[in-house]
């Protein structure tokens, strides 16, 4: 089994409200120095060792992500037999 | 400024039921090979560089994170003045 990292962040020119939500929280619960955040998905998969790249691509691109307003990058950390 | 990393993801004793629905999903629009899936949240911070560890842990740890159901990772990727 591999195991494989799916980020999932609002594009750049996507208002993130939730993200701006938090700053508003945060200073008002007196962080300060904290300018930006965005908030984003981070999902965790177990994936057999059959599964390729381009598999991985493909569950991020059509069923993790919406590639409309969202951009992804799939990072594999870890494989054991 | 620097750029945080926080990685928030349900604590593997908890259930985790819209992995479980993507589990579910996957094997139906035919990707086969997945075991398993765990979906958390990702928070890309921009922080100023007087913000130091502490505080950025207190901002995940009672913020970000619902601690009693979750685990965090706090990472800085950036460092640039």
């Amino acid at each position: 089994m591999a195991r494989v990292v799916v980020d999932v962040m609002p594009k750049a020119e996507i208002l993130d409200p939730q993200g701006q939500a938090i700053v508003g929280a945060l200073a008002r619960l007196g962080f300060d120095g904290v300018a930006g955040v965005r908030q984003g998905k981070r999902f965790e998969l177990e994936v057999a060792d059959t599964v390729d790249d381009v598999v991985l691509e493909n569950i991020a691109a059509d069923v993790l992500a919406n590639t409309v307003i969202e951009d992804y990058t799939v990072t594999r950390v870890q494989v054991s037999s």
